[in-house]
């Protein structure tokens, strides 16, 4: 590489494209889904309690070092144990994090103002309580709302996956209504991400991203205008496969972060099943996303 | 009173609307916003760590005892000292459930399935790891999928606050889109609001209420007909006043519980001062409520 192709690649990389991108070619694209819920902690012989969320924490990153690019812990299953559960989340990201996981915590937050900025401050950028590579965000209150998320991942080399278009179905009343622009609204969501993510990183794949369930009716989203990674979270468990996936974003495959929680869990607790799990799953995912399109996005 | 009319008092006293209508007979329908951000803990003196949430939970908690009938918690700025934030909202609101003050925890939670179970385990019904009254959720992945939240604050005597319509500008693409039923998305919410209360509560103000800002064009939705309760939040910080509360809630004053945070925590840290603060603001909205209409919603 000539010292200009390696400085592009070093900024490229500094990104959270980037460094998805380069997590997907050497492992592929799937997001390991860490979601401890009560009866999974009961199947692998652990506490329901912040104790089985340590050990939960212990096992999902070993298995996820060298096997997931990225791993989604859902705080909703860490919250049920109170400030002992968010401790247990806190261990998890940072460890995952410094095996070189790339973190994106389900959280779902919005707000509006300068309680937005806190809960910026807390999860992403220098010194955050916990410091994740992106979070989930709604956009009810509206995404012009969400400056402060934007800007520290943006400066950060974070991500903002905005919850759009969800797979369950009593989203549909909500996300299909028709905004003054004419357009539903997961589609005017999409439209303002790709505007965002054109002034921030144009010609590139910006730092605002959408999270995609994967659904009947959701191909007349477009998806490929708005520069933006797409967070699918639900594979498996919900009956979609790795070819549904690829079907539903052929314009785009490189920009997919499919996440798989329970069907991959099913595999443990025994590290190396759980590796086995993903490495099985993500193998499908590279094939299938490759059988539609062999572009990279 | 007879035994028939004591046994009804106390059932009614056992749900949040019956709950909430004592203390606003008793002391105002006033919320106070407990919104510890940076410049708020620099101005009390108090250093912007989670040593300095513990004090400022101490110091809101005695100047709402006996003054303010609810209080409302925002959970980002607990959340934005991490783990040990979050211990110091827990105190917080247990010690103000313990005083009897109602604790409407503002966290704004919003998912699907098994997750949306998991958020409820954590924060409403018995066993709650921060067990509170009342909460906030986003209806973005629909009403209908928010059932757990329902069902445990419906059993516990609790409140499910449904983000429908903000204040902010920037809510307006989304909670103004036109639904399949031909009305805003807000209204479409509020709708479905009154749908569940009439169905858990019928004749009785139920266990779902809405969030409402005060906004231009707010007054088209159709409030009193969701039995329902309603937060206002954000009184004096954006020079809303109880007058313009008053107005958009002629058809049942009796149902809005505005919050004001800023406008009322300047007056710390002197618990004392605080109070009065409260207190004052009180009995402003006592008299603004009565003058529009002199029923209790």
């Amino acid at each position: 590489m000539t010292d200009e192709a390696t400085r592009r690649r070093a900024s490229m990389n500094a990104t959270f494209a980037g460094r998805f991108a380069a997590a997907r070619d050497r492992l592929g694209p799937l997001v390991l889904g860490a979601d401890p819920h009560a009866p999974l902690l009961g199947a692998w012989g652990l506490g329901d309690d912040a104790d089985g969320l340590e050990r939960f924490a212990d096992i999902v990153v070993e298995a996820a070092a060298g096997t997931a690019g990225a791993i989604k812990p859902q705080s909703a299953f860490f919250e049920r144990h109170g400030w002992r559960g968010i401790r247990a989340l806190t261990r998890l990201v940072g460890e995952a994090r410094s095996a070189g996981i790339l973190v994106v915590l389900d959280v779902k937050r919005g707000d509006v103002g300068s309680t937005n900025e806190a809960y910026a401050q807390a999860y992403l950028g220098p010194g955050a309580a916990i410091r994740s590579d992106a979070i989930t965000v709604h956009p009810y209150l509206g995404l012009a709302a969400m400056g402060s998320y934007v800007d520290r991942a943006h400066d950060a080399g974070g991500c903002l996956f905005v919850v759009t278009r969800s797979s369950n179905p009593e989203g549909r009343p909500i996300q299909g209504a028709i905004t003054g622009r004419g357009s539903c609204v997961a589609q005017q969501v999409l439209g303002d991400i790709g505007a965002i993510n054109a002034r921030l990183a144009p010609g590139r794949i910006g730092p605002v991203g959408a999270v995609i369930g994967v659904a009947a009716g959701a191909s007349e989203l477009d998806l490929a205008a708005a520069s933006a990674l797409f967070l699918v979270p639900g594979v498996g468990a919900q009956g979609t496969t790795p070819g549904d996936v690829a079907r539903m974003f052929e314009a785009c495959p490189g920009r997919v972060l499919p996440s798989a929680s329970r069907s991959l869990l099913a595999a443990g607790p025994d590290p190396a099943a759980l590796k086995g799990a993903v490495a099985s799953l993500n193998a499908e995912f590279r094939a299938a996303l490759r059988l539609v399109c062999s572009g990279t996005g």
